[in-house]
């Protein structure tokens, strides 16, 4: 691994504070970009340099990170689904020119990977390379088989086998990244209203609950770019829905962090299963 | 077409009437049970014979159509779905001896096309055939191309386009059978929880409007069974939650009353549009 300076650009969450501790600990300088209105200030105490920039800013994270020595970052932490959600967070940021003309092109494709693909570029043009976010925290990839001390019944274990390949598809098709299944029938599947509004659907779709909520990687999905996260909000919006299993990618899941997430699970009674990875697009 | 009596199962909505009357009108007797709870009393009108029976009453229907003399029959009108979204309904009936074993085949595999299957072939066991519902209403199915005088701009064909092909998917890996797409993105996916569920969280998650509904019927849909239909309802929340564009598969959805549905679709705004079949599965 590299011992130049890293740079990281934090939005929201837990996520950007795991980056930064991993590269510390591998003995990397962290130079960090905090997103005006997203990034946890506690980042600051975790970094060796650390400066707010506003979202639409990219001439100014760009310049920070150049400045800091940087030729390497990382991009992590809830931006882009925030501006997706918030339409009007735009408008609480005065962008740059390099801003401006990312955002120019992501207006015309609001996709979540659009926004991401034309920040990588932007962030190539001038010389950073953006890498693997998870990089510098491979302890909180979700792993294969079962993760929590409660085991699936077989009944689940049915449901993560039929929905899987079915969430693989809704993937593929770029819809969204999660379904949730019972009895081998698929009760909601996620697309814009993200993974949370889709859970709360399946609570009141499935009253009895019991329910096993599938969440995958987009088999496309660059992991420099956008990795889904499975946090403690996650797990408790789940328990309150009546969800009983939850089946993630291993390998290409975070989970935030994993052993609070793990022990939360066990608590609420959720089985928590990783599966092997997606197969080729 | 045959000349014998057609039976006719009713459930709710327009659909038996209009089969009662295009039945009547090709010179056939119409016997008709309607179901108790779901079909319009004013069936009996429209029908040379009608018995109202319970929904879960199998032998009783079998029975009457037998002795009015069907040996092919026609089962329409929400039925099933009305069972599965309301799960008490099934104890406000009792069922009889055809009925419970129906029932408790049903009850391990709740899934619509189970249901409707288990039926038909309750009723080919008992010597009733099951024919095309959509047999003697030919002009209210969907044509292929601008149903409507407005036209769709070029934006909402572009969804369309886009929306078909992953509508199909949707379908076919039977999950359901519409979707909400705007800029070539998919808003929203409906499962379990129905068309018009899935219509108001489209208007919810896309607050600009203009957005366009695609529905198509399953590559395996067997027509005898769930033929899909739009009303005027279907178009009132449409237009409610912003959608300026609805697609249809032509020759396989029924709009209900044809006419009707689709002056009001001009009325509101809305371009209607049919689409040429499902291919293969």
């Amino acid at each position: 691994m590299s011992s130049e300076p890293l740079g990281l650009v934090a939005g929201e969450g837990l996520f950007p504070l795991l980056v930064a501790r991993g590269a510390r600990a591998a003995g990397r300088r962290v130079v960090c970009v905090g997103l005006w209105g997203f990034a946890s200030a506690q980042l600051a105490g975790d970094c060796d340099d650390f400066r707010w920039a506003g979202v639409l800013r990219l001439g100014k994270w760009v310049r920070t990170l150049r400045r800091g020595g940087c030729r390497e970052a990382i991009i992590v932490g809830r931006v882009a689904k925030s501006l997706m959600h918030d339409r009007w967070r735009w408008l609480r940021y005065i962008p740059d020119l390099r801003g401006l003309r990312a955002a120019l092109r992501v207006v015309r494709d609001t996709r979540p990977n659009t926004v991401l693909l034309t920040l990588a570029e932007e962030m190539a043009a001038a010389g950073i390379t953006l890498i693997d976010s998870t990089a510098y925290c491979p302890d909180h990839l979700a792993h294969e088989g079962v993760m929590t001390r409660r085991r699936p019944t077989q009944a689940q274990l049915a449901d993560v086998e039929t929905g899987w390949a079915i969430c693989q598809q809704i993937s593929r098709l770029d819809i969204g990244q999660a379904i949730a299944v019972k009895d081998r029938e698929v009760i909601a599947v996620e697309a814009l209203e993200g993974t949370d509004a889709m859970i709360e659907r399946a609570g009141r779709l499935c009253r009895g609950g019991g329910w096993t909520l599938i969440k995958v990687s987009n088999s496309r999905h660059d992991m420099r770019l956008d990795v889904p996260t499975v946090g403690e909000s996650t797990i408790r919006n789940a328990k309150k829905a009546g969800a009983a299993c939850i089946a993630l990618e291993a390998g290409r899941t975070i989970l935030l962090d994993k052993a609070r997430v793990l022990e939360l699970a066990d608590q609420l009674g959720i089985a928590v299963v990783g599966r092997a990875g997606t197969p080729a697009a």
